[in-house]
Formats: structure tokens, sequence, C-alpha cells
């Protein structure tokens, strides 16, 4: 099965440079630089224009959608469900990052109003987001996973997604130690990736844009999701290879290069993706 | 008339950094830490400040003010048309960047009005966004030059451009494989540069930042704009040589870094620039 | 005496990476990202939500609290008023950085609301800004040092930061030639540093944040500033060895490996840290 999975998803770099879709994203003033620039890394074309009177002139250009609620305030907030509904309504894929979700009313709120108004195609946070959003968490510390959902036992982890994507209609994945991804019937299990990636901001992001670019490109919105989020993860490997005996700073920059490099022969040797 | 143009334009780097050039800058938050550290590499002095209120405080205090439309909001847009007429008024070069011009409404609507209310010194945006604003393209696929408009021959770009500038009466520029500069009356040409500068974001705002203080430093705003897409193109095939291999991460670091150390010997040896 | 400074600070790295603190930045959309990652770097764990309405969710959640004016909008001077108060009746150190104070009635004015109604823990700016909060000043050349304030002598800075501090209640520190901290009654001067810091943006605003992660480990926060300043201090020099003839874009990178890679070995051989 795992040979299926990576011979699938192996094809999906190349998709991306032909097509270079274009990937709308309404997102955090933090990383949204990393977004743009991992999202050309990988063959795509960001944009991310954030106003609510041009979410549906932008749509209409784009592939794909990002909603991330990294920073939010009542404009962007509009944008995001203008955009949204304009994207399902386009029938293009829409995956919501709920980033915070569990660090305040507001975010709750807004994850609460963009799950239940938007209906995005793709749910994908850290472990800590989507057991809050499941109900079983008290949500992340800020914007990291908290020291307790670290604890909680895969198997736990596991059912709660699979009860969150049949009740939301969505692909749900949640990133941490394993990353776990399942449309409620499937479960793909991810386990590439390095510890040096929470030293960085923004890697959580850039994983949402890049399954953006990947379910642009995929009809298997699973799929594409475990891509974006495998694509990472075998690039941070490469990248703490090459720079993490540097530093952070370094590291960042060498994970960019590594997704710009994105290699068959990679995918092939390192990928740790397991259909269970 | 080469030798001429390069041998101007190799002095306007000591100038940037005898004056050090207060540049303000009105501009999107996807590039602008980019955009702060091009013209820090360059010698000058950037400020971002947006607010509408302190609009033309800071213009009071600027050399030359950029108005980059990547991302805009009402408030933004009523920042760039105060602090665009305080800036004329002061008689200061106004850099007007259309990003994404023909990309919607919203978009279409501020170009429009800020070409006709701020007047501004320069107008640079990419081949499309040009063209759009010359009213010949459907303009640019979200933020990057559309496939339709690579395709467009050079002298029809290049009478498009002579004529928005006798319209508009700014330097009109507009980057593309070839970069085309014109008041209306000289045209000059670069060919400078480095198809993987399209692979990061923010090189075109980079450009433009550069632009803006160059022509803060000289009495030729024509020559101050080729000198800005002429040393970032000079940059870009520079980087290229120093990290291209790497990937596209390693690659904006170099840019920078080129920028810091642009040298009169590079321009003398490596500038393609020509007055037709 | 320098010796008793040094043994106190070069404990803090460690428990920062022990405690993990939150450190809560509403920031300019110029340089968060660098705030961010300089705070992972540090070991700390960065959160920047700005809206007004989440200000103090986020601060219930935070051990301190970085205001820093760098761009500033209706919304968020609410969100630095809000979210300062809450953090201070919270008793967690609130870090204030007056980004280009003086260089307009908007930022003149926010500051002096901040300083009255907020009554932050440290106020910590540039020689021209703090100067400028002093009176003695007509303040920074945009958000950088201003020529004439380059000039003005050390002892005079000395007894204007003393009294500013006494007036204020809060830990001043100016940042220059030579950065100053004072409490109104003991002075702290660091000598550490390098003149490329002011060739990029963000190394002020980076500074900021580090002072706030190491105020949120301390009980004495005149030491908490000191050290937050006196890391960035060794981490410039490092970094120009370590990337400074590469050029500025390469020095940014090696600035935040350097705060990554901080060692006990560093500050003991080479902090130029005095009392007074």
């Amino acid at each position: 099965m795992t040979k299926k999975l990576t011979d699938i998803i192996k094809e999906y770099p190349d998709a991306v440079r032909t097509e270079k879709p274009l990937i709308h994203h309404i997102t955090n003033y933090v990383t949204v630089n990393d977004c743009a620039n991992i999202t050309l890394a990988a063959g795509a074309s960001p944009v991310m224009a954030d106003d609510p009177e041009e979410a549906e002139d932008i749509v209409s250009l784009a592939s794909a959608l990002v909603i991330n609620m990294g920073t939010l305030n009542k404009r962007t907030i509009e944008s995001m469900i203008t955009a949204g509904k304009a994207a399902k309504k386009k029938n293009i894929p829409v995956i919501f990052d709920p980033v915070g979700a569990g660090a305040g009313t507001l975010r709750n709120e807004t994850a609460a109003r963009i799950l239940k108004e938007v209906r995005p195609s793709v749910l994908k946070g850290n472990v800590s987001e989507i057991l809050f959003i499941s109900g079983v968490s008290s949500g992340a510390k800020g914007v990291d996973v908290s020291e307790n959902d670290k604890n909680i036992r895969e198997e736990i982890i596991c059912e709660k997604i699979k009860k969150l994507a049949l009740k939301t209609g969505c692909v749900v994945a949640a990133t941490g130690e394993k990353d776990i991804i399942s449309d409620g019937k499937r479960v793909i299990y991810v386990e590439n990736g390095h510890r040096m990636m929470s030293d960085i901001t923004g890697t959580g992001c850039m994983t949402t844009s890049l399954t953006a670019v990947f379910c642009s490109v995929s009809n298997d919105l699973l799929l594409g999701t475990a891509a974006g989020i495998l694509y990472m993860g075998l690039a941070g490997e490469k990248a703490f290879n090459e720079a993490g005996n540097r530093g952070s700073g370094s590291f960042r920059t060498a994970l960019i290069d590594q997704i710009y490099n994105t290699s068959r022969k990679n995918i092939e040797e390192n990928a740790k993706i397991f259909e269970r």
C-alpha cells in the first residue's frame, strides 16, 4: 500500500510545475512571506489579497484557497467567509488552518463559523488545534502544540480525527510527532519530518500552503493533503542534514531550498507514508 | 550610448550611501520585509508607516515615496492617496507599482484613482500590469505575468509604454523578458536579470524600492528608474551564480547580499542597458 | 561587578529553554517574522495576535508582552492599550518599543498614551527615540538614529535615561554606539554589537523581543533587559564573523543562527557589560 501512495504522490510536483496553479491565501502577516515563497518553490503561483471587496474577484482566478487564521481581525474574517463561500461555489479546494484554535473566544468562534458557513474541503492544524475543535482538548499553547496534547495516545487522536472528518465533511489532518490524515474512512499516517521544524515560525503555515498546492492538482483531496504534509516532512529532514548544525536561520532557508529541489528519488527512498 | 548611461548610473550607489535618503513605503505585508532590507542593502533608510493619520508627517521626512498596491484595503488606499499627494506637493519622486492590476475591480479602480489623483512620477509594473493599464491586456495572472502577455511583440509593448508615458506624464517601466523604460520620448532597454528571480516572491517589489532609492538621488527619473531595474537584474545574475544551485531560499538571501555588494566593476562589465 | 552580571545573565538561556515562555507581541508587519523567529531561536514561543477582541485572552496565556509601535493604526493602538493593561494587571513584564517616536504626531501621541495608560515595565528604544521621549531631541530619522543624536555625549544620555526611568517607573534602555540601561538608580552599559546590525531591518525589534524573553524568566527586569541587549550584541558580533563578508542577507540569517546557538562560553569570554 505504501508503494501505491508514493507512486501517486510522486507525480504531483511535476503536475504543479506544468499547471502552475494560482493559490489564493487569506493568511496571517507573520508567515505570509514564507507561504508565498514555499508556494513558488513548489512551482505554483501565490496571491495574498485579503480585502473583502476583492475576495470573490481573486477566487475567480484561483485553483485553490488557503484560509489561515494566524492573525485575525474583523475585516479579514469577513474576507475568509466571502472568499471561502466563493471558492466552494466554484468547486476549488478550500484548505482551512485554524491557527491558535483554543487560544481564545475570537479564534474559537471564527473557527466554528468557518467550518459551518464555508464547509472547507480540508481542515489541517496541529494536534492541539484539531483536538480542541474535536472537543477533547483545551487547545494549543498560543499557536504551538501543548505539552498535554503531546501525551495523548495515537489511537485516540486517530479516532477523533475520523469522527471529525465524518462530522464536518472535511479531510482532517493533524500534525504532530506523527501526522494523521483522514477523510473519515481511510486514514493515512506520515512519519517524516524533523523536530527542528518547530524551532522556526511558519512550518505549519507553509505545510498548509503546500497542501493547497497539491490539492489543486489532485482529484483525491486525502492524497493531496498527505502530499503537502509528506513533502514538507521530507524537506525538513533534508534541510536539517544540510543546515541544521548552523542554526535555525539557516535551517529556514534550507527548508525552502529543499521544496524547490523536491525530487522523485527523495520521495521514493525516504517517504514514510502508510495507510492503515 | 550604452557607455554614457552606465557612466551616469554607476555613480548612483555612492550617492545613496552618502545621502542615506529616507524612502517611505506604503506597501503590501507579503514582501515588506524584503523591501526594507533591500533599501538598507542599497544604503538608504526605509520607513513603512501606512496609517492615513501619519501619511503626511512621514512624507515630510522622506526623499521618495513607494506606493505598492500588493495588498489593499480601504485604510491603506486612503494612505496611498494622502501620502502620494503630499509627496507630489513636496516634489519628491513617487514610484507607483500597480501590483495585480487587472486581477479585479478593487485593484483596477485603485490603480486608476492613484494615476489620476496622485499623478505618480514613475509607474513601474510587470508587463501584464502595464499592458492592462494601457488597455491592451486582460491583466496579470494574479500578481504574475500571464502567458499571453509573454508572447506580445516587443515593439508593440514599447509603443504602448511610450503612449502611456505621454498620457500619464509618468516615467513608465514594464519588466519582463526585457525591461523597457520610457518617459514618452526616450526609451531604455535593460536586458539583465535571471529567470530564477520569478521563483521567489518580492523581486518586483524590491525592484520598485530600489527604483525609489535611485530616483531619490537622481535628477533624471528615467535614469533613476532604469538604475533600479538594472541593479536588481545584475544582482539576480550574480545571486544565481552564487546560490542558484542550492535553491530559491538561498537565492533570495544571495539577492540581498548582491545589492549590498553592488560594485562599479560589475556594472561596467556586465550592464546590458541600451537606449534606442 | 562585571563578573557578577554575566554570572547571573548566563543562566537565563537555559531557564528560557526549560520554561518555554509564551511571548505575546503586538508589533509591526515589517519585522514580525524576524521577531517570531528570534523568539523561537531563544527557546521561547511567540504569538502575534493583534485584534482588540482577543488581546486579553492571549495575554492570559502569556509570560510577557511586547508592544512595538513600528506600524500603527487605530485598531492596533487599541489592542496595545488593552493588552498592555491586561498584562500589567496579570503582573507579567510589558516591554514597550516606541519605534519612530518623534517622526510624527500619531506616533508621539501613541507613545505618550501607552506610557501613561499602560505604564510599561520596560521602555526600550534607540537613542533618538528615548531622547525624544525625554524631551531633548527632535527624534529619530524615520525609524533610525539621527546623525545629531549620535553626537550627544554619553553622560548626558545617561542622565536623561535615569531621569526618564524615575519619572516613568520603567526600566529604560537606549541602544546606540553603547547601550545604556537604567532603572533610575543602577546603570548598566553594554558595549557588544556590530555596526552591520544597522544594515538590516529588525535588529531593534528583535532585541526588544529578546528582552521580553529574558524578562519573562528573570525577577530583575534591569538584568532581563540588559540580557536581551547583550545576547543580541554578542550574536551580531559572531554573525559578522560568520557571514559579514557575504552581505546583509546572509548576515541576517546568521544573526538568528547565533541566537539559536547562544553559548555560555561566548558570554563568558566576550560579554562587555558593566555597571557604573
